[in-house]
Formats: C-alpha cells, sequence, structure tokens
C-alpha cells in the first residue's frame, strides 16, 4: 500500500486537503466516462502545478511510428496511441484580473473532492486565497452524460468572501493539447476549423494518419446568485483556441456560477459535414434541459445500472468502497452499446500501454459483463475479434504461419498488433487461448449457441491452426513442445513449455475438433460455408489431434505438480517473505535479468490455467499448485490478485482470500504498484469483481446449471450481488449463517448450492 | 555471396566501371585509416548520388540518448556513437562554372579505383563528360600519413579533353556534418571558431556532451602540368564552413591539379588552446615535404608493416587478396600506440553498432596483434581492460552484484555499457570469460608473466566474483547452474546452462585461483596490495572454488556431446542444408520468436569454447561435437566462419577448412552478409589471419613451446606467414610437401612440428 488518502465511504471517493503532490493521484482515482468519452479529473480553471491531462474519446487513436533501439524482422511499424484529445472543460477563472490557481494561492482550506458513484458526477470544493488577498469559495460539480453520451455539463460556482472582486469567467476549447505518451513528439492533431456562434464555439480537428474527424463543442450560461444573468462575452478565437470572457462585478458573499456544457462529436455516429449542425442541437437540447435536470437523468441511468451490478458489502466500508469503484469504472469504460470498442487497460484515465484491446477482454471482462449486461454485450465483445479475424491471420502470416493460422494480437485498436518486444509481441502467444475460452465460457454461460455456428467456429479454427504449426515435435521427449514462449507470468521470457501455454493448447485444439462436428451434425448450412472458406481436411484434423493427444506436460515427480515451465526448478527457490522487503516491488528495483532468473511470478500463470479448466482439477491438486507457486508470486500485475483471491476462496482460506480481495478492490484506491499517477487499472476491475461472485460467491455455471458454493470472509457481516443468468436476474446474499436467493423473471430457476439442488420461484426469497 | 565486382589481384583492391548502385559498397571496402584517423573512401568532389559520408577521428565519440521502446531497470542512459567528425577531404571542382559530379555527368567512362595496400594509397580514375559537354579526364590520389597520424594529403589532377575550359578548385573544411546513425537527430558538434590565414584554414568544433575539443585543418597547392602557380583564392567563410576557390583557365589538355593537406588535432593530444599554432607547424612540415615524398614515406612505412605481417598465398589470387585485405584494414584500424584507443567492430569504415571496445578485442584481434606487432601491443590492450576494471565493478553493481564483482560492458567507449537490450547487455555475460582468457591467452604466448602481479589479478578476481555470485544451486540438479543468458550464439536468448558459458566461468574461478596462488608465492608486494585492496579471504576462495568444482554442464548421453544450452534437443533439428535457401539469411527473413525456437546457430558457441580450450578435449570429442554443431550453423555472425575453419583444419577436412577461409577472409570483398554499404567488419578480420596461423599453420602455444601442425589446402602452391614469438621473429612457408622455417633473432628457437622437437638457427633455413 503506497497511499492512503481516500476517505472510506460506502458510494463515494473522497479527498480533503488540497495536497499537490496528491493531484495526479487523484487525477486518476476520481476520473469520469460515460463509455463514449471520459476524462482525468484535471480541474477546469488553470493549474500550473504538476498535472496529468488528459481526455479522451473512444475509438479516437493515433498510429505512433514504433520506437526501438533494436528493429526486429515483424514488429509492427505502429503502435496505436490512446489520444488525449481538445480539452473541451477549461474554464479560465480571473478574480480582479489574476488566474484562479490553486498552485499559486496564498492559501487553500476546506478543499474537498468527492466522485459520487452512486449519481455519477465529481464535485470540488475549496476556499482560496489569492495572492491579491481575495478569498473566493468554490464549488465545482461535473459529470459526463450517460443519456447522451456525447455531452458533458460543468457547474462552476465562486463566491468572493472577503470583497467585492471583478470576476471573469473563460470557458473554452483547445486543441493545441499534446500527449504524455509519445513516441517522437508527433503533431498528433490538425485543427481544420474554429468557430463561434452566440454563446456556442466548435473546433473541428482530425487526427493525423488516422483521419477521425471530431467536433468540440461548448455552450456556457452564467448566473448571480442561481439567476441566470445575460453577459456579453469577449470573443476570441485563433488558430486551435475558441475563448469567451463573461466579466461580472461580483460582490462579496454573491456567488457567480457558469454552467458550460460541451462534449464531442465523431465521424463514426455523425457525417462530419453536419458536425455544427449536430453540435448546435445537442447543446440546445442540454441547455434547454438545464443541469440540474441533466443531473437528475443522470443519477437515474446510473441508478439503473447500479440497480443490476451493485455489489453489497456490510460491515466493511473499505471493502465496499473498493467493490464500487471497481463496477463504476467499469460501467464508465465501456457499457457494451458500441461494437467497435473495447476496454482499454486504462480506460479514460490514462494512456499508457495504449491499445484497447488485451487479452484483458476475454479472460477478466466478459464474465462481468456476461453477468451484469444483457448478454448481447458478451457476444458484441465476441463478435470484435471475429471481425479482426482476419487481421489475426495476416499477423500470423507476418510471423512465418500459414493456411489460415490465427494469431491475435497482444494489443490492439484495430485488429493490428501494435506492441513491439520480442518477447511479449511474438512469445505472449496464450492471448490466443483466452480468446478461444470466452468463446466456451460465453456458450456455458449463455447457453447461446449460435455464435458458434454464425462467428466463432472460425475464430476457433484460425486459433487451431495456429497453435498445431507452433507446436513443434520434440524427437528427445517423444512429445509435442511448444518452444520459446511468454507465459501470462511475464517475468519469465522465451521459456519453453510453459505449461499454461501447452494446456491451454491443447484444448484449443480439442475444443475446435469438438465443435467442428457440433456444427457439422447441427447446422449444416453454416458448415458447408465455413468449410469452404477454410478447406479444413480429415488429414489436417487428424494433424491437429495427433499434436493435442500428445502435448507435452512439464511435471515435477517430487512436488508433484506441473511446472510452469522446463527448468522451473533449477531456480534458487526462495519464497517471497524471505525476499528482503527492501527488493521489492522487484520490477522496480531489479534489472530484468534478475528478475528472469528468480522464481518470482508476476501474475497467476498456472494458477490461471486451473482457474480456467477449474473441472479438469481436484480440489487437492488446486490446493498443492496454490502451495507450490503462491509463495513466489509477487502479485506486480493487476490481474494477479484477484484469480488468487478466487482459488484461495475455493481452498477455504478465507484470510487470504480476504487479503487478495482487498489488493485487487482496492488496487489503485491504497496505489499498490506505485504508478496510480499514470491512471487505473480498468481491466483488473472486472477480476475484482469475479473475486466476489465467482471468488466468495463460489459461482460456476457447470452442465448447464448455475451452481454456488457461497462463502464469507469474517471481516463482513454479508454481500450481495445479482447476475443476469440466461435472462432471468437472481440475488443472491450471504451471510455468515445463509444464503438467500431472490429471482426476477417469469419461470423457476434450478441452481445448485453447495451440490444440493434448489428451485427458485420468481418473487420468492430462498435461504439456503 | 552477394558481390562479385572487386578485381583479384594480390596487392590491390581494384574496381573497374562507374557503378552507382556500388558506391556504398566500394566507399566501405576502399576505405583508408592510420589508427588515429580513418575515412570512407568518399569522393573529394561532390556527388549527388547515393553515399554514406563518414570522417572518424579514433577516441572521438558521443553518447547518444538511449532508444528503447520500453525501458528496462538497469539499461545505460546513452549510447557511445562513432561518431562522423568535419569534413577535410572535400574539393568541390567547377568546370565552366557547372559542378563535377559523377552522379549526374552525362557519361562516366574508364571509371578505375585502386586501394593500394601495399603502399597505403586509395586512388581514382576516370572520364567524365559534364552537363555542358566539356568532356575532362581526372585522376586523384589520396591517403592517410602513417608518419604523422594527424595529416592526409590529396593528389586531384583533373585535365579538359575537348576544349579549354575555366575549372575551380574548392577545397574546404565542413563541421556541419550529420550522423548515418543516431537515436535523436541531435547536433553533435558545435563549431567554437572558424578561421583562415593565407592559404590555411582552421575549423575548431567539440563535440557535444563529451567536449572533445578538435582542430580540422587544410591547405592547398595548385599546379599546371606539374608546375606550381600562385592563384589568389577567393576565400569563404561560415559557420560552419571554410572554402577556398582556385579558379584557373585551363587550357585543353592541360593538367590542373591540387595538392590538399588536412587532418585533425585532438585535445587527447594537445591544448586546445594551441590548436591552430600546432595546425600550422603540422601543415608547413607537410607541404614543405611536398604529396610525393610524404608518399614516399608512407610507401616506407606500410613497408614495414607488411615485412612483419605479411601472408603469402601461392596460386589463388582471391585468397591472397583475402588475407591482405584483412591485415591492411586491421593495421589501417590500430597500431598500438595509443592506450585509450580500442579496435571498434566497424573501425574507421562506418558507424553501425557504435562502442569500440567488444569481447572481439579479447577473443579474435589479440592472437593477431600478439604474433604481428611488439608483444607491448597485447599488454597495451591488455591494460586497457584493466583501466576499465572500477567502471565493470560499477556495472555489476548495476545488476545486483556485490564485493568487487566486475562484469565488463558487452559495448564500451569509456568503461561504461552502453548497449541497451537486455538479452546481450544483461545476459550476454559471457564476454567476461574472454577478457579472463586474454590474460591468460598473453601470458601463455608472450611469456610475460609480470602482467598478472601488477594489474591481471585484479581483473581476474573481478570476473572470478562475478561467476561465483552469478551462478546459482540447483537443488533439483544438484549442481551450480547458470540461468538466463545468451551465449555466443546470439540466435539463443535466455537460456540455461549455455555450455560454454558454465565452461568459461567454472574456467575463470579456477585460473584466477591458479593465479592468487602463484602471485602470492612469486609476487609478494603484489600479492599484499591485491589481498588489501580487494579483500579475498579463504573462505570466500572456498566457495569459488565450491561453485567452480560443482558446475553444471548439459550433456546428451545419446548423442554423446555437450548441449550448447539446456533443451537444445527439443528443438526440431532440422539441418541448414535442408533449410530452404528462401528462407536465408534467417535474420532477415524470420522474426525473432522463430529465429530462437530454431536450431540454428549464428556463430560458433560450443565450438568456440573447444577452441579456446582446445588442450582440454581430445580430437575425437571436437570432431563429434564439429559434427553435431556445424551442419546447423548459419554463420550470420561475421565472427563465425573463421573458428569453423580452424577447426575443419584440425580435423583434416581441408575442403571445408578452405571454404570457411575464403568466407571469413573474403566476407566483406564478397558481401557474403549483405550489408558492407554499412561499413567492414574489423575484428571478424583478425579471425581470417587465425584461419591461417592458427588453422592451416596448426600453431599453438604449448609449454612454453611453439607448435605447428601445417596443413595446406589443395588449391594452394604454398603459403607463408611470420609470428613474433618471444622478441623473435619466425616465418613459416608451408607447400604441398614441407614446412621451411626461418628465424630472424640471435638465439636458438626450439619449436615443435607435429609433435617432433625442431631447433632452428637464426638466419638458417629448416625444412621439416
Amino acid at each position: 500500500m503506497n497511499l492512503d488518502y481516500i476517505i472510506p465511504n460506502p458510494w463515494s471517493i473522497i479527498e480533503e486537503g488540497f495536497n499537490p503532490d496528491q493531484v495526479k493521484a487523484s487525477e486518476s482515482l476520481f476520473s469520469i466516462g460515460n463509455g463514449a468519452m471520459g476524462q482525468r479529473a484535471n480541474f477546469e480553471e488553470t493549474y500550473s502545478g504538476p498535472t496529468f491531462q488528459g481526455s479522451y474519446i473512444a475509438g479516437v487513436y493515433y498510429p505512433d511510428k514504433t520506437r526501438v533501439g533494436w528493429w526486429k524482422n515483424g514488429y509492427p511499424e505502429y503502435f496505436a496511441k490512446v489520444l488525449n484529445a481538445p480539452n473541451w472543460i477549461g474554464i479560465n477563472v480571473l478574480v480582479n484580473n489574476e488566474q484562479l490557481d490553486l498552485f499559486t494561492c496564498k492559501s487553500v482550506k476546506k478543499f474537498r473532492r468527492e466522485l459520487n458513484m452512486k449519481e455519477g458526477w465529481l464535485s470540488r470544493s475549496f476556499i482560496a486565497t489569492l495572492q491579491n488577498d481575495i478569498e473566493v469559495e468554490v464549488f465545482t460539480k461535473r459529470f459526463l452524460s450517460l443519456e447522451n453520451d456525447e455531452v458533458g455539463a460543468i457547474d462552476f460556482n465562486i463566491k468572493p468572501l472577503n470583497a467585492d472582486a471583478v470576476i471573469t469567467f473563460q470557458p473554452y476549447l483547445d486543441s493545441g493539447i499534446t500527449n504524455e505518451d509519445t513516441n517522437w513528439d508527433d503533431k498528433f492533431w490538425d485543427t481544420l476549423n474554429v468557430s463561434h456562434e452566440n454563446n456556442q464555439a466548435f473546433i473541428q480537428a482530425k487526427t493525423m494518419k488516422t483521419d477521425f474527424y471530431t467536433c468540440t463543442f461548448m455552450e456556457s450560461q452564467v448566473f448571480i446568485d442561481g439567476k441566470s444573468v445575460l453577459i456579453e462575452p469577449n470573443i476570441k478565437a485563433d488558430a486551435n483556441l475558441a475563448s469567451f470572457s463573461y466579466k461580472h462585478q461580483v460582490k462579496q458573499n454573491e456567488t457567480y456560477s457558469i454552467h458550460k456544457f460541451g462534449g464531442y462529436l465523431v465521424d463514426r455516429n455523425h457525417s462530419k459535414n453536419d458536425f455544427v449542425k449536430v453540435a448546435k442541437s445537442v447543446l440546445k437540447e442540454a441547455t434547454e434541459t438545464g443541469f440540474t435536470e441533466l443531473l437528475n437523468n443522470q443519477k437515474m441511468a446510473w441508478a439503473k445500472i447500479w440497480d443490476m451490478s451493485d455489489i453489497t458489502i456490510d460491515g466493511d466500508v473499505k471493502a465496499q468502497q473498493g467493490i464500487r469503484f471497481n463496477i463504476f469504472h467499469l460501467n464508465q469504460t465501456y457499457l457494451g452499446t458500441d461494437a467497435t470498442l473495447n476496454i482499454g487497460p486504462k480506460g479514460f484515465t490514462g494512456e499508457k500501454y495504449g491499445g484497447s484491446t488485451y487479452w484483458d477482454t476475454e479472460a477478466y471482462c466478459i464474465p462481468f459483463y456476461m453477468a451484469t449486461k444483457d448478454q448481447s454485450v458478451a457476444r458484441t465483445l465476441l463478435t470484435y475479434r471475429y471481425k479482426h479475424l482476419d487481421k489475426a491471420i495476416e499477423n500470423a502470416q507476418k510471423l512465418g504461419f500459414k493456411n489460415g493460422a490465427a494469431l491475435y494480437p497482444m494489443v490492439t485498436m484495430n485488429g493490428e498488433e501494435c506492441h513491439n518486444e520480442w518477447e511479449i509481441t511474438f512469445e505472449e502467444i496464450h492471448r490466443n487461448g483466452a480468446i478461444a475460452f470466452a468463446i466456451f465460457n460465453y456458450y456455458r454461460y449463455t447457453g447461446d449457441y449460435s455464435y458458434i455456428p454464425e462467428m466463432g467456429l472460425e475464430v476457433l479454427i484460425g486459433i487451431a491452426r495456429f497453435w498445431h504449426q507452433r507446436a513443434t515435435f520434440s524427437t528427445d521427449k517423444n512429445k509435442y513442445v511448444i518452444l520459446g514462449v511468454t507465459g501470462p507470468n511475464e517475468y519469465e521470457n522465451n521459456v519453453n513449455n510453459n505449461w499454461y501455454t501447452n494446456y491451454i493448447a491443447q484444448w484449443c485444439i480439442n475444443y475446435a475438433l469438438e465443435n467442428i462436428d457440433k456444427v457439422k451434425e447441427g447446422f449444416e448450412d453454416d458448415y458447408n460455408r465455413i468449410s469452404g472458406k477454410t478447406k479444413i481436411s480429415h488429414e489436417e484434423l487428424a494433424q491437429w489431434k495427433k499434436v493435442a493427444d500428445n502435448m507435452y506436460f512439464p511435471y515435477s515427480e517430487k512436488h508433484n505438480v506441473y511446472l510452469q515451465q522446463d527448468g522451473f526448478l533449477d531456480k534458487e527457490l526462495i519464497t517471497v517473505e524471505d525476499l528482503d522487503t527492501s527488493q521489492r516491488p522487484i520490477n522496480q528495483k531489479w534489472s530484468w535479468d534478475r528478475i528472469l532468473r528468480s522464481p518470482y511470478i508476476k501474475q497467476a500463470d498456472t494458477l490461471q490455467g486451473m482457474y480456467f479448466f477449474e473441472d479438469q482439477f481436484t480440489t487437492e491438486e488446486l490446493e498443492r499448485h496454490f502451495d507450490f507457486y503462491e509463495p513466489f508470486t509477487v502479485h506486480e500485475s493487476s490481474l494477479s490478485p484477484c484469480v488468487h483471491s478466487i482459488q484461495a476462496a475455493k481452498l477455504d482460506r478465507m484470510d487470504q482470500a480476504y487479503t487478495f480481495y482487498l489488493r485487487t478492490s482496492r488496487l489503485d484506491l491504497d496505489d499498490y504498484n506505485h504508478e496510480v499517477h499514470e491512471g487505473l487499472h480498468i481491466t483488473s476491475m472486472a477480476g475484482t469483481w469475479m473475486s466476489i461472485v465467482e471468488g466468495f460467491g463460489g459461482m460456476r455455471v457447470k452442465n448447464d446449471t448455475l451452481t454456488f458454493e457461497p462463502k464469507i470472509p469474517e471481516q463482513w457481516e454479508g454481500y450481495s450481488f445479482k447476475v443476469n443468468f440466461r435472462h432471468q436476474i437472481l440475488k443472491v446474499s450471504v451471510n455468515h449463517n445463509e444464503t438467500h436467493f431472490e429471482l426476477e423473471g417469469d419461470t423457476d430457476l434450478e441452481i445448485r448450492v453447495n451440490d444440493k439442488l434448489v428451485t427458485i420461484s420468481p418473487n420468492n426469497m430462498v435461504t439456503v
């Protein structure tokens, strides 16, 4: 734990007291988003202290030219950067001609920031004394509308406390912005037009290279003590900026307010020729609705989201705050409404890593969206990969594969690989497995087989072909081996026979074979279409099977465990507990070679495999592997503690499960990994959800039946969650004595609780 | 083989006919140097076609900020770039106001370029028709003086053939130059002063960051038909340029000539305040001596070098040309006169790779310099590393080592590491072994033990400490293992128990222990100084010994060979012969992962170890390993074919030895690796020398005795070489029937030829 300033509260993230050292961290933590756009919690007014300015539009990126020291064949030419978009939230505030700037104020008192997760808004209040000794009280509130995801609204209020003062609001749009993350300091935006009309302004700009056309817009209204006043603004417009000045002589204790409405249009949704017309109509609707009513609508929209996705935890406010923080940010990042979008690792809270789609989507996020949204959302996420299949086949071709073998990229925006470390880009190929697993998982959970004949089978065939070709035969072992990979544990590079990779490779082939048969039997038209397109033959399938049937898995007889990879036992097996704390986090203290030859595991690897395929291992097997690997795991990946929490809960190690739960749910709030200033870890937040529902709740689907093995950490009085299972909504509430089930639906649902069949009737609480 | 345009000739490199596509390759091949400076064979006059301009000053470099995609702890901040220095060779030539430019001429006839290796000069002649239809005949000659290594001279002659013409020579100095190899397009040079006086000009410039102060200077004389003429030049001087224009109305068939003298002073050798004064005196001496006399001195200086280092090959002019090309460039690059310099991988012929010192120096170059120069030269090269010991200790500390463990850098200019790929920088640690081996090799060859107590032992202790700490104990194997390394074969990264690395690690420890004992017994004062400084203890030495005695070596019982590394036998063992030629060179065709999981070997690895430590293996063992590894070796490193040639000769496989010899000796002349335009492979040229002397000649030192096992490829009539062995010079001439030995020295020399003791008396040929 690295930070401890967030005030525990069940529904809000709260910071009190102004600390410039925390500004960047808070800018991440208090970020807001609505799926279509999002922004770091930058101040509206000028701030001259250290800050990381970021406002992002979903799906708008820039292919930054790859930068490496030593080029290697096969590296992608470009890296898709998350792109800081034109600023529409800015409101410079002048008090007697002095800029309000918290970094230079003589004093800042009663500073308070709140991210209200229940209602979906961000507020800030403080009393500041400027260099000119004017003391002002400020209150701001801001949100990005869920109802109309092209618009956001700001309510900014200022009151001079110790004198009358001339106060100027300068709301502006600015497209002269830069990126934190850039390889060559390229210019990313080309501003095409800056215009204004009445109280409205518009900046039309397109991204360089990708030619995403956007329109950033704003309109403002000003008030004295809540009453609208008409002030003729002084207007400034130049190549990248449109700024309006609303100047007013404000009396002591009078409140001067501005409502600023703004946002983005993108040419994905509108013709770029209509931008100004559409922006005017968006602004007209927003200003006519007004800030207060828009905010009411926002509360209602969030209430709807929470009704389905909320998890309650009683008796442990930090745990409660943690899980809601995770669920809130997931919903801010991705709502499943646009099939071209995906779930970037930092969402709208930072730029690091770039790209929007990692294996995190399939391995971590799909279960959350599957259970808390309509199942079409998960299907949309699967379809996203289906649409990238051709690119995945191209990507594999670049690396020497043929015959339709598909290797999905490690990082992508548009289906093309954009990562460029050989040990990741070329070798972390297990990502392919998660994409196949998600298809299986979707069908297992939703029962919707139709996706497989329609789209999934082609993906499965491409992936199976990849594994078939990637495995090679070892004469020495008389088995198929997979050499030179990086497993989920990225603290091992270029290893041979990573157990997880070999296992999922075998599984992918078998699952593809199984579904080829199923589609052949049940969906003749689809089968003919697919077999015509992919030209699969009996001979080829027989070859696949040979590889799957003869896959090698490293195993230690002595320890009775599968080995993470060949040679793991040659390491100096000193547990994390015995490692001097001054050496941690090792990724900040050690050179890479030292990390690689150590036994330390960044994130679940063998245990990740046993999580995916738990039905195929006994609890005793899981326990042996957990006991063997957990002591070497440093959890320096955000994706690690959630899986360990689930596995610990399964093994009835509730204290460990609880510790891991806190670590995953408060990873960013408490900044475990010393990096929250760079943005939040969005995708691992879905892992946090899993650690409650699948970990403590023990929820699984087995043989088409929803099953639970509820457990509860002793620190909690109770917890509850809801899942949408095959169009029926089941609420599960667990306390130390019993578990309650309530069903919203039309027909009975048969579930299994601790191996006992239980029938739940609609609107009738069942207690087990 | 990729190029085949160099005309075979025993003493010269000759190109005939002008081909713009070959310009860059020829600029590399015809490079000249004198140990202190060197330059690519750029034209004096303007050339607007594709060219790679390069003029380099030994020891003058620039720490370019490291560029990587993904930073890793321990990476060096800077990379020492070889730096293109101000241009002093430039002479623009205007013919009736049109620039002479071979790229734009209407025709170029009788183009001929010659690098005369015997005498050390570069010439060029051609007949060109300019756009203005004036036909001119041009002849140029240029050399960098060995006698005074701060100066070079150019003789440029032009004769209008079809009309009178106004011809202007514009000799210039230009410090506004750029680098081919740059990470951030930094400005590398800061020009401090441009001045001129009479026919002389001076540019004083310093390198950015490193503050190497230099003075580039020139003076010119012009002639008509060989007779000096006085022409008042028109002088232009600006921020980075000094240019003199000598304009003359030249009659048809009259020859207008310019002698330009120029060069560099560096503040390593002179106070920067005296630069202009010293430059004037250098120019005075050069102009007074005159071009012709300077050239005569150059011939004599080269005659002296060749007298000692020449290798003759009869009956195979390409082989003869190849070996002289190698010996010539080695002597152009490094002469052993300056203890701060070393042998850069591209010498003065290019910029790629940067740095000046690699393990190549110890593993390949020292044997050449030891046998063809005074033994002080080899000692100077060893001392260079001794002076870098503190930096090597610092370097190891950055990677987590302690207690004086030393890791020498992979690439360096000043002792600091400047390479930045983790798999090389952090893992290619075998380089440390070569540095210890060179100490052993120096003593073995020269018999000069004094270096060890004076300096070498401290280096050996630092290196032994490194290996002791770097090896870890594998409980599983009950042996010490060395995990996560890159061996000499860089087509394997992050492997465990690379046999070569483990072997040399063990050897280094044992050799350090042996010499600690020897110094203790024979050099008490040195021992006390060193043990006081290094604080070695009995306990520590016992720990070292434990590691050395229990080192693990991967071995295959089935194949009866040591394995290049753990897991080698899991690969698909398809030989190079069975690999489709369309796939080669694999480093230009395959992505890195594919190379890594293949069995293909870039350069001798296990076989390199058996070369260093041949006494410790039987010929049968060598043969088994050669038969096992050679078929997988692609020789995509310049350092590979020489070792294979030596080993093949040892195994009496003369055809193979000959093929490898041609490949190593004509690597650049025939451009085997498709990269000669980037510069030459200087350090591997010493390997070529070894392939004759140690390969065919079978020269070794065993028990203080020089031994030979002469062999000869059937393609040759005979060959001869000379070696300086312990201050006695022995000439060895081999033909198919016998070997002749001649001794230049005062006392008898006892040698061993094919295991027979032979006594050679001075000046008395002995035939065996």
